[in-house]
């Protein structure tokens, strides 16, 4: 939760000019997104969220992130739509950053979800990968199971300081994946970090997904394999098999899952797992002890990657 | 720049039960107030304010602020307008901190005030002076000269750490307001943090003043003298004479000063240079080197201190 630039009312005003969408009313930065810096902003025509883009996204992949969000909205997917300014440009320049504006999209996420949010989510990503189907961009998924391991060889002894003895049940998890992971599932554009802060509620249905800033091109039951460790985990570290299964129900009345996807479930949920604790693993082993902005938890992966190696009784089985 | 507290879509249900203002379409955290969390709020009934009371405001002063921003809406200045629950209540809990929800303001602070906005920032000052005549609430001001001494005891070595020989300049500062400070001009209760970004502006009009978490009870003169410091120095440091005469201008068309308030301008003005400077010296002695977020620089209020120790030409001189 950050801004990381400073935009001042002289350099918005300069902003807007380019653009068709009137005089600003109100502009608030907004605690949201740790990858850029967001902005809520009021015009005499709308609002919107200026995102202004921060060195961890790669500029080379905006052009395919922000044509997705074009693309969604384009075929009626409920997503923020991005603003072209008047030369019809959508990827701009702030403060010496790449920068967009996006219509605002309404919603609430939820904290946690219940059966029934579960159900709508899977619904909601099953949409988005349907809606995906025509869109011609393509990015190689920089976080996919190929980059796990290289990705490890460097932190072993943080991950032996995080927990001794834990190095070794990563590299048996690297091997098993290397070994298993399936190759000939169905692909397409995943969204890669649809956690529920990501997802908007309103009345309890699903009106929303948004931040698509880690979408690339792998396994589309990959998505939910990652999914399902964001919104079927209970606080406790338990995995609610109920809402899995929720998920899975509302994921299948968009797109149903072939047999193989099925049975390839648990170990995609357990790769996505380690991809999650990876990334964290990464960012806690960069942070300076005292800092005052404290990365996630890199521990609550693992005791989600423990789950999965005991398994998943009646996950992925159709119900 | 922070949100301290984390509120759940579960607890704000819960919080806007005992409102009448509909169900919660939208929540963000605001990237705003050093001193507090805020959070924008939009329901179906209209877009809110939600702030969440840290620990740096004093409980006990909660009714005075919330009454008082409850006097100024309703005598027609603009301000946020608090929201009474559905028994009359503006104070609430959330979380186990006090809270209150308050009417969404709009409008945009600027960065580098032109004359024309301190013309327009002094009369909104006026204004707010006038409007708060009537209200009954009092509150010391615990920043306010009487208090300054005491606060410098404990920091001598900080000054000097700042910058050699700090501490004695600041002694001298100190006798002479013991010695110099005028004791009777008109009182009354002042803003106190009427700073560019907590005054919102249109078309270059002044339409409404936000953040009074630190109003109380003191010289009206010596929020001309804060607020002229905030608003009519340039970058470089130099006191700029047109924009403060236009501040006092504007000031002026909603309540004329009298001869001792301008006489007394210079060593007001002064004073609140220090007011600033102590605490932004509490504030940065307080903070951890390395610490991530950085606390504001004490030394800009000493340079503005340097530029008063020299005098103002031409400030508070009638026109």
């Amino acid at each position: 939760m950050a801004v990381y630039t400073d935009i001042t009312d002289q350099e918005l005003e300069a902003f807007l000019t380019d653009y068709d969408v009137g005089a600003a009313l109100a502009f608030k930065g907004i605690a949201e997104g740790v990858e850029n810096s967001n902005f809520m902003l009021e015009t005499t025509a709308g609002r919107y969220i200026l995102t202004v883009y921060e060195r961890r996204v790669n500029r080379d992949d905006l052009p395919f992130f922000l044509g997705l969000m074009q693309h969604l909205a384009a075929h009626g997917y409920p997503s923020a739509t991005p603003i072209a300014d008047r030369s019809g440009a959508i990827l701009k320049t702030l403060r010496g950053k790449p920068a967009a504006l996006v219509a605002f999209l309404p919603g609430l996420s939820v904290r946690r979800p219940t059966v029934a949010h579960c159900r709508e989510a899977g619904e909601g990503l099953a949409w988005l990968h349907k809606t995906a189907e025509g869109f011609t961009g393509r990015r190689v998924n920089a976080l996919g199971h190929g980059a796990w391991a290289p990705m490890f060889a460097g932190l072993e002894a943080d991950a032996d300081a995080l927990k001794p003895g834990l190095a070794a049940t990563i590299r048996a998890d690297l091997a098993l994946f290397a070994k298993s992971w399936p190759l000939d599932l169905p692909k397409g554009v995943i969204h890669a970090d649809y956690f529920p802060d990501n997802v908007f509620f309103a009345d309890g249905r699903f009106v929303g997904a948004i931040d698509f800033y880690f979408a690339a091109w792998d396994d589309l039951a990959f998505d939910i394999g990652s999914a399902v460790n964001a919104w079927c985990f209970e606080a406790d570290g338990e995995f609610n098999v109920t809402q899995a299964q929720a998920f899975l129900d509302g994921y299948e009345r968009r797109r149903p899952l072939s047999q193989a996807e099925r049975a390839a479930l648990p170990l995609l949920a357990h790769g996505a797992a380690l991809r999650f604790f990876l990334t964290r693993l990464v960012d806690w082993s960069a942070t300076p002890a005292g800092a005052l902005v404290r990365p996630k938890d890199p521990l609550e992966y693992e005791r989600k990657l423990a789950v999965h190696r005991e398994g998943l009784p009646g996950f992925g089985v159709r119900g």
